[in-house]
């Protein structure tokens, strides 16, 4: 496995599709490796049919760890059908949220612990740990703004949650961030989009100078 | 939590099913308190939901951890439905198959390893540990030639493995046994069924008088 597995991550509301709808065809442009863009369930038959089981609004009764433990399973195979295989052909994958978005959203958001969510998804990835991720941050009160001006489409189950939970998410995401410096790169979302592109797009061609054209 | 919580555990051909068809009428004939008997999925439509998948033979790329994350998921919400809910009414749950039989199956029959499957359990159950374990134990020879002779209908992918398959399967059951001696009752279910039905009901009985008339 000599690939480059870089992470993307942000609360609710930190633009994370529209810098990565600018930032992927840089990469891409400049890539000197294959490079994959990529999100959970990906397009996997069976992350897809467990995201169905998630996502459906009917179930009301679904317990939180039952939802993490779902989570974590369509993480699984994602993981073995795209991720590592992409990684163990030298290629580049950029995929949108990871581990990282289960520690802040179920972890912290919902109360379930870190620990927990930990173990279950050091058994879903054997203990893959992306090589860079960067992470976008935005304060919650941009972020729900954001969220509420922007979306034409129905809000899903966790971003309908209140300012508290989205408040929880991010302080998650920082502290994260603060204990594996080497691995997250934060980048303030607050900025103009081209600017939250350009400062990510350094930081990862500055990180991994080799994988790409100067 | 005042219930009494028992699981029935044991490989495939240990006749689990038949002993639980006339041990539990007799359970229910004497017990003092309401008694319920259950098995995952148990009827609720999340966890019934979670098994198609599991048991849908078409997912031929189902990984390993994928399908020992769904169990798990599928266990965490059969216990809020209708495990938890009984036992703080304070009623005798007798439920076939638990935590057990992932780590007999998944953790030493698939080779997943004993440890992470107790982790996924141990936050899918917060721990959660049965009062009683009844483990019908039969070598695995015996056990296979049952499934072969007794079963009209299509064995399920599990059942399709091979003797060694079965033979960790045993050895594991054991292992947890001897290494859970107050916990797990071990009968010898190479018996006749009616002295296995007898042994078992004199095991759970003995074991907690109150919850039974003499």
């Amino acid at each position: 496995m000599n690939g480059l597995f870089v992470t993307i991550e942000g609360p609710d509301g930190a633009g994370k599709t529209s810098v990565l709808n600018e930032l992927y065809p840089r990469l891409q442009l400049n890539a000197k490796r294959a490079i994959v863009r990529t999100r959970e369930p990906g397009g996997v038959r069976i992350s897809e049919k467990i995201r169905e089981i998630i996502l459906d609004p009917n179930y009301e009764e679904m317990d939180e760890r039952t939802e993490a433990l779902l989570y974590a399973a369509a993480r699984r195979q994602h993981l073995v059908e795209v991720v590592l295989p992409a990684l163990s052909q030298g290629k580049i994958v950029i995929c949108d949220r990871f581990v990282d978005s289960s520690m802040a959203y179920q972890g912290a958001g919902r109360r379930i612990g870190m620990e927990g969510i930990a173990s279950i998804n050091d058994f879903a990835t054997e203990k893959t740990t992306p090589d860079f991720t960067l992470y976008l941050d935005v304060d919650s009160d941009t972020g729900l703004h954001r969220i509420q001006q922007n979306r034409q489409f129905q809000p899903d189950r966790l971003e309908i949650e209140g300012l508290e939970f989205h408040q929880r998410v991010r302080h998650a995401y920082l502290k994260l961030a603060e204990e594996n410096p080497l691995r997250i790169h934060k980048v303030d979302a607050r900025m103009s989009l081209q600017d939250v592109v350009d400062a990510s797009y350094s930081a990862i061609v500055e990180a991994y100078p080799t994988y790409f054209e100067e």
